[in-house]
């Protein structure tokens, strides 16, 4: 299972570089096995080159290292609350992916104007809310999990109903039921980012650009994701 | 004939891959056989590596499965209609392609405002209305071609005169007389699409961008289609 | 000689096509050997993959076709008016580059916001005025011609001083005493195009960008051409 | 010694041009050896298909040759000044990349709207005030390093607190403790003023975009440099 899961993790990082979403080593990608209450992740600032399955780090929900000499990506401690407020999470992605992260630096969160963004993400992209002073200076990154968790839980949506959120002036983190699908989750929230910059460069800064309707939304979501998807193009 | 259909619209399928039209596997190209009856299109949601011509699923207009072990795309309904509509029509090709479906977000037609535009596109690449509630909940994909065909027709061009139509909130459809020449055209589409993004923010979003004269549209148009063409760059 | 610039201008073409300025065919670069009063020209239509030194168009000043079976590029009778006026050209290359092309349809003149820009181009690119609804009905092709000759005349500078021109609503033509000195210039427009529109941007619509200084200008512009140059990076 | 900075300077030049930074050959890349005095620089003009750490050149402070038959970059004067007046500098970097330059061309500073910058420079990489006509006239490679260096000792940070700076209507300088971490200050730039741009746009030109707060640059800043630095991705 660990086995299968430094792969995944592995495979889900070079996934990652190759689709152009990470510059340099800015960006981890981990998975969660909730049978043994382990995540793997990849390891700090090593670069992709020197990858491989053997080098992901295993650790448990306290942050423990379980299996690994190589220090953990130092987004971990965030990673770790994601998965502790959502079980039903198999894999998180953290980007600083060029237009996701330019949301993020204005502080707004992605309107739906399309149903590309329908296709994945129900309503809006949120930008959450900035870090206290406090929460900066002790424990930084595990109140960056935290402050998510507690915007998701505040959004009233289901987990993967929109599994992306802004993190403000820093950038995305994605999830999935696994790491490929929080990978491809990373992929179109960097799109859709770049449509809706668009967009609204094309509607004029001064009116509101019209969103999708929430008929539309809903019927995109819904053949989609759910008991009756039937969508694949 | 079908067999020579079948390698036809695996290639106009790779070739949108190839040409960065499609991110994952959001795009779809088929090609009608007006002899048979019978359309070619790609299946549901397999990816590019897997794609062969074998795999693609051939169809009657009422939309029955005539040969293949796969889905269809989900979008066929909509292409369904066009071959309907306009028999002279032998490919569709549908995308999520950046520019081109960033104005459909916005909900606008893309002005001419050049010679690359008009050599392609006479007058403005129309952007559908808005489906309806009850269009949009009952035979979702069948109306969005239905209200394609309506606009095409109340345009009274002629429908090779402007082979692409935006879906508001959606993307874009194109056409040809055959899939190659749909591909082409979707190509076409997403670089004057971008053109004319950045015309109009050179120009300034308060006044109104002047665009190309009837008579370089004409000459454009005119010197590459019809009988009396002779442009080749 | 000729056998010699058949081969340059194969390059050249090939060139333009690799550096990303030409979608499908839509470019073209030529040759002019003052010698014998020749030019040679891409062939009009045909695919970079059939290009070769030997389908390359040779033909006189009068537009008469002295070697080859294939038709020159629609666009020949506006290289003959560069060659006829200015005998020191000896390269003329057009693109729809996309950054130079939102330039030409916005009908603006390209400032010189920098060092890049004046290393190549003394001064403003120049946007020639719109043709005449006759200028388009009757030898369009020539008339385009004639209308760049006649802005760079009036324009007072040297022609090789500002190696490059915006055809409104249409594209760029750039010139070199060579055609691989027109490539160069056709991809530097495309770069300082690009550089002038994102400086725009950041500067804010209202208010005028500042132009680099007539000093800077003339730093740059001499260091690199003339008598005292001394330039390399 | 010599031989290793030779190899290192070659491939760092190598590196700007791959990174998509550098269009032709415009761009150079330098080291400095503390214990011989001595600098390595790119010669000027050469082609990359033709640079090989035997062709770099070698210069002392005084811009005098001591190893190498080529001419050295015509930006040496610049790189001089940088390394006397700020001895522990290893590399200097000078590229014309788009977007750093269209800041530039802006006359502009780049403020620091989120952690991708902060990790990499503390507060705005500052736009250097325009050169004087007589700087312009008279030793202007000399003194357009003069001018970074006065801002920057009038900026009051640490030489490597914000390692980079743009020249007003020219184009950004990068340094690093050697010349490898030169280039990836160059190309982290690059990026971060794209995101600055974008971040811009999505905020509205009308209103102040918030930037980052002191206590979020301290944190980036610091865990990833100085003593208590701890961080990797």
């Amino acid at each position: 299972m660990l086995e299968e899961l430094r792969k995944q993790v592995y495979e889900a990082n070079m996934a990652l570089k190759k689709s152009g979403l990470v510059l340099l080593t800015w960006g981890n990608a981990s998975a969660f096995c909730k049978e043994e209450g382990l995540l793997v992740i990849k390891p700090s600032g090593v670069s992709y080159d020197e990858l491989a399955p053997d080098n992901m780090v295993v650790l448990d929900l306290e942050g423990n290292v379980v299996e690994g000499n190589l220090k953990p990506s130092s987004d971990t401690a965030t990673h770790i609350e994601l998965y502790k407020a959502f079980p039903e999470i198999g894999g998180v992605v953290h980007t600083h992916s060029t237009y996701a992260t330019s949301w993020a630096q204005s502080g707004r969160s992605i309107p739906c104007y399309g149903t590309t963004h329908a296709d994945y993400f129900y309503g809006s992209v949120l930008c959450a809310r900035e870090l206290t002073v406090h929460e900066i200076k002790e424990a930084y990154e595990k109140n960056t999990g935290l402050v998510i968790v507690d915007e998701l839980k505040k959004s009233g949506k289901e987990v993967f109903a929109s599994p992306a959120i802004l993190c403000r002036n820093h950038g995305p983190f994605t999830w999935g039921r696994n790491v490929a699908k929080a990978v491809e989750n990373a992929i179109v929230l960097e799109e859709i980012a770049k449509m809706a910059y668009q967009t609204e460069e094309l509607s004029g800064k001064g009116r509101e650009t019209q969103k999708a309707s929430s008929y539309l939304m809903d019927k995109h979501y819904y053949r989609k994701h759910g008991e009756n998807a039937y969508y694949g193009q």
